[in-house]
C-alpha cells in the first residue's frame, strides 16, 4: 500500500511580497492532490524543533487562500539556516530524515533564495545516496532576482513595482522648489543590480543608475551630474547598495570611515551608498544632495504588488507540487519567458544542483556603456514582470 | 464694467500627495466661472520673478484635470516665503499688488499650510487697507493635520493612510525570524502627533505609539518593551520625530551627540527619533533593535492616496473659487464633520486671520494615559479619513 501523500513545505531567507502566494500555490495544489499540506514554523530550523502547522483542508476552510496571497513576508516564518557538507558532518541530516520520516512526508518543498535552494540540492542529494523516496523541490522567491535557471525569480516583479513606483514619487517631490538638487535613492543588492536597475522604470526617468556589475568612477559620475544640473533643476540617482570602486571596495563601507561612533560606542549606522554619494556632491558640487533609503519597505510592500509577480509565485508553488507527486526530485521549479508581446511564460523545471551556489548578474550589455544608465533590452526585459504604472502628468519644464 | 474674472492661484510649503487634486478643484471651479485661471510657479516668489503658467481652458483641453488630481507633490513648484510685517516692510506688498493689477487678477489662492494662511492673512489685511477689491482665498493642506479652524487638512489623509500601510508591511517583514527584536518605525511631524498616531491604523497593531504631545519617560518605555517582550516576539513602536525629554529637548537631536563627525567633516546625519531609542533598546535590554525612516515617502507617495482625503482636497479648491468670486476674501476654505457613520463632511468659510500662526496638537485625552499610544476616539476620529485597508491574513502566533 502505497503512503499517504504528505507535503512538507517551508519558507526561508528573507521576506517579499510575494513568497506567500508560491505558500497559496502550494497549498492549492496540495489538496487537489489530496495530500495532507503541513508548513515548516520558522524553516528548517523550526521544524528541527517540532515547529510546524498545518495548513491542508481544515485550515484553508477557516481562512481565504487570496489573503494569503495578498499578505507580505514570510507568513510560516523563516529562518537563516545553511545545512554543512554531509561528508563533514551528517548528524543533522539524520535528524531531519528521521523527523521526515516520523510526520510521513513524501514532498519536501523549500521556498526561497541561494541557501534555500542549496538546501534542496543537499537534502535531494543525501536522500538518494541513502533510498530515501522523499521528493525534493526547490520554489525560488528573491527580491534581488540572482538566482540562475530562471528568467526571473518571484518576488523580483513586486520589488521592482516599489523601486519605479518610489522612484517616481521622490522625483516630483525633489522638482518642488527652484533650487538645484541631487537625489540618490538606494536600493536593495548587495551583488547583482536588477532591483536597482528597476528605479529606470519610474514614469520621470531617473538621470543616472549605477549597478554593482560596473566599477563607480566617482570623477564621471560628477562630470555627468554637473552637465546635467545645467539643464535642469533636479538630478535623481538610482543607486544600488552594491556599488564598488575599481578597486573592488563596496562605496557603502566609505561613509563609516568617518569618525562614526554613536553615544553608546557602537560604529555608528553612517553606511550607506547614497549617504556617501550624497555627502560627495554636495562637497565638489555645492548644490543641495540628499540620499533616500528605501529600506525595508521594498522587500514587503504588497500594496503596490505587481500581479504578474503574484500570478507566478503562485504558479511556481503549484507547479512544484505536482512535480514531486509526478516523482521529481532535486529539481527547482523556475519561470521561462515564452513571448514578450504579449508578455507570457511557463513554469518549467531545472537541475537544482545547477542553481544553487551561484549568482545571476545583469549582462554588461544590458548597461549603458558609461555605467550609468540601462538599456532599452533590459527595460524590455523588466517591462512585463513590473506591469502598467499609474499614468501621472509630466512635471512642468 | 466690470473687470473679467481672474483666478491667480499658488501652492507652497511641502508636497503632499493631495494639494495637485486643490488644485484641480480651483481650476475645474474657475472654468466653470468663466474665470481665466494662471498658476505662480513655485508660489509668490516665482510669481514676483514674473514666473507664471496658464490653467484655463486652453490648458485643460490638453491634459486631463484626473490626472492632476492623482499626481503627487506642487505641480507648479512650491516656495518657503514668509512675508515680513508690512508696517515693517511694506515694499514687497507693493510690487506684489503692482504684480496682481498688471496681470488683473480678481481672486489669489494659496494652497498649503500654516505659512501660506499667514501670507492670505497679511494680503488679505493689506488689501482691504488699501482699498484692493482682490479677493484672497486659503486652501489649507498638509500632512501634519495641525491647522485649526478645520476637522483635518487636505494632504493628512492620504500620508496617514501611507503611515499605516507602511507601519502594516514593517510589522509582517520583522516577524518572519524566531527571535526577539524591537522595531522603530519613524513618522514626520516635528510639533503635532497626528500622522504618528495614524501608524495605530495598521492591521497589525503597533505595542507603542509616541507622540510629541507627551514628554517621553525611556524607562517606562524600556520597561514596557521589555514586558511586551515577555509575551511575543516581535514589538513594534511608531514614533514621531519631534518626540521631546521631560525638559523639553528633541530625543532626535542626542542622536548627533557622540563624535558623529563624517569624512566630510561635516556633523553626520545620525539625527533621527528612531535610530536613538533603536540603540538604547539595544544596549538595554541586549535583544535585536533596529530603526526605519519612512522619510520622504510619506508625504508623497499618491499610490496609496486616500479617496476620501483626494475627494476633501478639491472639494475645498472648488469651493474657495466659489467663495472668492461670491465677495468673501481673507478667509481659508475649511472642512466640517457633518457625520462620523457614514462619515459626511462639507467646506466652510474660516477666518483666516484666526488660523495663521497657531498649531493645533493631538488632545492629551486622545493620547493613553500612560503616553504611549491612541485612544479609540482618536482611532475613530482618524480612521474615515484614511479609508478602509486591504484585508491581509494575521501573523501566526
Amino acid at each position: 500500500m502505497s503512503r499517504e501523500k504528505y507535503v512538507l513545505v517551508g519558507q526561508s531567507g528573507g521576506p517579499t511580497a510575494a513568497i506567500n502566494s508560491s505558500l497559496a500555490g502550494v497549498i492549492a495544489a496540495g489538496i487537489l492532490e489530496g495530500a495532507r499540506v503541513e508548513g515548516m514554523r520558522y524553516g528548517i530550523q523550526g521544524f528541527l524543533d517540532g515547529n510546524s502547522v498545518r495548513l491542508d483542508e481544515a485550515f484553508v476552510s477557516r481562512v481565504d487562500l487570496e489573503l494569503l496571497r495578498n499578505t507580505p513576508a514570510s507568513w510560516l516564518g523563516s529562518c537563516r539556516f545553511k545545512l554543512p557538507d554531509p561528508s563533514q558532518d551528517d548528524a543533522v541530516y539524520q535528524r531531519l530524515f528521521e523527523r521526515f520520516d516520523e510526520v510521513g512526508a513524501t514532498a519536501v518543498l523549500y521556498i526561497g533564495g541561494n541557501d534555500s535552494m542549496d538546501t534542496i540540492a543537499k537534502l535531494g542529494a543525501y536522500g538518494s545516496a541513502h533510498g530515501s523516496d522523499i521528493r525534493f523541490i526547490g520554489v525560488p522567491k528573491t527580491i534581488d532576482n540572482d538566482l540562475v535557471g530562471t528568467d526571473h525569480t518571484p518576488g523580483y516583479g513586486s520589488a521592482a513595482r516599489f523601486v519605479a513606483t518610489a522612484m517616481n514619487e521622490i522625483a516630483y517631490d525633489a522638482d518642488v522648489y527652484n533650487l538645484k538638487s541631487v537625489t540618490f535613492v538606494e536600493i536593495m543588492g548587495r551583488d547583482a543590480g536588477w532591483l536597482a536597475a528597476s528605479s529606470a522604470l519610474s514614469f520621470v526617468e531617473p538621470d543616472v543608475v549605477l549597478l554593482p556589475e560596473v566599477p563607480l568612477d566617482e570623477e564621471a559620475l560628477l562630470e555627468r551630474i554637473s552637465t546635467t544640473l545645467g539643464e535642469k533643476n533636479t538630478v535623481m540617482v538610482g543607486v544600488s547598495e552594491g556599488v564598488r570602486a575599481a578597486d573592488g571596495s563596496l562605496i557603502c563601507e566609505r561613509a563609516t570611515s568617518g569618525a562614526g561612533v554613536d553615544e553608546f560606542g557602537h560604529l555608528a549606522m553612517l553606511s550607506g551608498a547614497s549617504r556617501y554619494l550624497a555627502a560627495l556632491t554636495k562637497q565638489r558640487l555645492g548644490c543641495k544632495a540628499r540620499a533616500v533609503e528605501l529600506s525595508t519597505l521594498q522587500r514587503c510592500a504588497s500594496y503596490v504588488a505587481s500581479r504578474t509577480d503574484l500570478n507566478e509565485a503562485y504558479d511556481v508553488g503549484h507547479a512544484a507540487v505536482e512535480a514531486a507527486f509526478a516523482g521529481e526530485t532535486t529539481k527547482m521549479c523556475a519561470i521561462e519567458r515564452v513571448s514578450d508581446k504579449p508578455y507570457e511564460s511557463r513554469t518549467k523545471l531545472v537541475d537544482v544542483l545547477s542553481v544553487a551556489n551561484q549568482v545571476r548578474n545583469v549582462p554588461r550589455e544590458w548597461i549603458a556603456a558609461d555605467g550609468m544608465g540601462v538599456t532599452p533590452e533590459l527595460i524590455a526585459y523588466m517591462k512585463p514582470l513590473v506591469g502598467e504604472l499609474p499614468a501621472q502628468l509630466a512635471t512642468l519644464d
